[in-house]
């Protein structure tokens, strides 16, 4: 009597959730302190200080009609002329307040782009490999088809070839995510260059626009001081998808937005989609509150050093004992190898000294697991004998 | 190269919306003060002051990550619970926190549930008109039929003949709105129980549950001591959309709820299909600072008293000057018959004296005009002699 599908959604939790509720239960039995829990990548920084202030500020000084009532769907103007501004002088880019359509956060950024873009069954969207896995939820929910391009192992960054073979006539766009989730890598300009040629050189052939749709939780997450680049300075016809969760370590309040830069081809068609869908859809507008939130915290994040610490200890120490990490630049993640290639095996392996590292098969790349180290300090270091007693099952 | 559907939902103002700008535009022309602007329902009081007051102790209180944080999907757990402990005390009735499943809002539960219910294109879902016109979009987003009760025009409740004669075998569900937007009418128990009555008989000819969807944002909002019903009690195979938007006066920060109460037939499978919309659609959950607000708030209601001044100005006045209105028992609006039976018209009519009054042709029942009354009563007031204006022109 329910829709199938959204009852398999309902019913099946994914990977990582499953690992995690392992977790959970495992801390019953063997206590927490004996639980070393790298599955979910939440973030494990508080936001900045900032971030309560302005609430306090927002619930104090200003009407409760001010910070309680409808904005308009693609939210206030202020707002979206702040992120403008913030924006230009940050990137160098051109934007307008009508460039910024605010979502309730990247879960909805994807949902609603999709289905502004998906016009009938079998449009194709590519994704490249390794993936967050609910990108293919929101492909498919809106009738479009996934086409997976194969992960290049080798630099984690894209396989330009592999990506080419990928495109079709019925390609609408291309789904791209750096910093990565899982990788943990950033694209370098070189990728991005090459990506841009690519998509111009087939948009032509077509005869119609390959969107580029970027996806950049974790933008602003990146290490050793490497530059974060900013899109469509590479390929016009870029949408870039946003959200606060990382960034601000404001997951739980639903923050983000889906940019359509000026210079995007049937731009305005693509904005006027985006209203339409976050409609159908039943968004209505982000938060009202937190919409003066990010306003008022414009450019700040979270401090990212514990991050930055934990990636150094878990990068160093596992390759000192033999296991093969790629380095990771960006986002809040260690992808490391298995031994012998079997990454299931690896995750049962951990589970069995409460060890849980997620299996890269999850992403579409398997032989790897992935290692949220959002995490404590305090935990990484404890965690270290543990993946040493993890690598000697492997001798 | 985008959506068609979604590029026509965000191209097309409804309305009610394109009166709305039109009093926007003629405010800036002729002064704020000469536009008796009764198109829009947004709430005209402010939440009590209990939602500020709760606001600051969560960001001054609470840890930072504990207000911030994803929560799970379906919502707090004690949010929940709270939920069901003020439910069970006012209405008797028998829930459990697992009968809640807390969403951004009244749009995002029409959006969830029948993404969660509509198996496949022409699942039937029965509409009672008037009706708010975004049910349609609700409907047929995911794939769904609407099929139209025509109005009862004599009382406002249910014609249950002309509802009878529209059950078909693929009629999936029922959508009711009491108290009702743009009727003001509340449905009496007798109604109640003949619309219960009449759906168990259907569904037991059809050997499948016909499920009663009762959107009840303006629940609390009923006047002259009428009692609440809890349409549950009246069949068993209720699901009750709510949404703090009108009872907090809270409609920016997207708060409400889907219940499936445990009596429901296969009311486990509706509540897994309703978190496997929530997912596919991209919802995550609903924002975690308003949900404790909500915890803490729970049984408070914004001061209606102010609508049911304007309601009795309204309705007395517009009625000696021999308007024929429906004596509205709930909501904020009432209903106003143009009197030579053209909605169209009587709208033009009010334009002209910068007058704004929704045709009732945008709810499915012409002959009829909205007039919101979540007004300022000064306004009220002033704006009785224009209405007299309205009725000469019909002498």
């Amino acid at each position: 009597m329910v829709a199938t599908k959204m009852y398999e959604l309902g019913a099946k939790a994914n990977l990582i959730r499953t690992l995690y509720m392992f977790g959970l239960q495992q801390a019953e039995t063997v206590g927490e302190e004996n639980v070393f829990d790298y599955s979910i990548g939440n973030p494990s920084v508080p936001p900045p200080q900032a971030v309560s202030d302005a609430i306090v500020e927002l619930a104090t000084k200003y009407s409760p009609m001010e910070i309680n009532s409808y904005t308009p769907a693609m939210g206030l103007s202020e707002v979206r002329q702040g992120l403008a501004d913030y924006m230009n002088k940050t990137y160098g880019a051109e934007l307008k307040a009508d460039n910024f359509y605010l979502t309730c956060g990247a879960s909805a950024s994807l949902s609603i782009i999709m289905k502004a873009l998906i016009e009938q069954d079998g449009d194709e969207v590519i994704i490249i490999a390794p993936y967050y896995p609910e990108y293919k939820t929101f492909v498919t929910v809106p009738g479009g088809k996934v086409v997976i391009v194969p992960p290049d192992t080798k630099h984690f960054q894209l396989d330009i070839e592999k990506l080419e073979a990928a495109i079709t006539p019925r390609t609408k766009a291309v789904l791209i995510n750096s910093p990565n989730n899982p990788s943990g890598m950033v694209y370098s300009a070189e990728t991005l260059t090459k990506l841009g040629d690519l998509l111009r050189e087939k948009s032509q052939e077509l005869g119609h626009p390959i969107y580029l749709i970027s996806d950049e939780p974790y933008r602003e997450i990146v290490y050793d001081n490497i530059p974060i680049l900013y899109v469509p300075k590479f390929y016009k016809d870029s949408i870039i998808l946003y959200s606060y969760s990382k960034s601000l370590s404001l997951p739980g309040n639903r923050a983000g937005y889906i940019l359509v830069p000026g210079g995007v081809e049937d731009g305005k068609d693509v904005y006027t989609a985006v209203i339409g869908a976050g409609r159908a859809l039943g968004f209505v507008n982000m938060p009202n509150l937190y919409q003066h939130v990010i306003l008022k915290c414009m450019g700040m994040t979270s401090d990212f050093s514990v991050y930055d610490q934990n990636r150094k200890t878990l990068y160093n120490n596992l390759s000192e004992m033999g296991f093969d990490c790629v380095y990771p630049s960006g986002a809040f993640y260690l992808f490391m190898k298995a031994p012998d290639g079997d990454d299931m095996q690896l995750m049962e392996n951990g589970k069995k000294i409460n060890l849980l590292l997620v299996p890269g098969t999850g992403f579409d790349c398997p032989g790897y697991v992935r290692i949220s180290y959002c995490k404590q300090p305090e935990m990484v270091e404890r965690s270290l004998p543990v993946f040493q007693k993890l690598r000697d099952m492997y001798k």
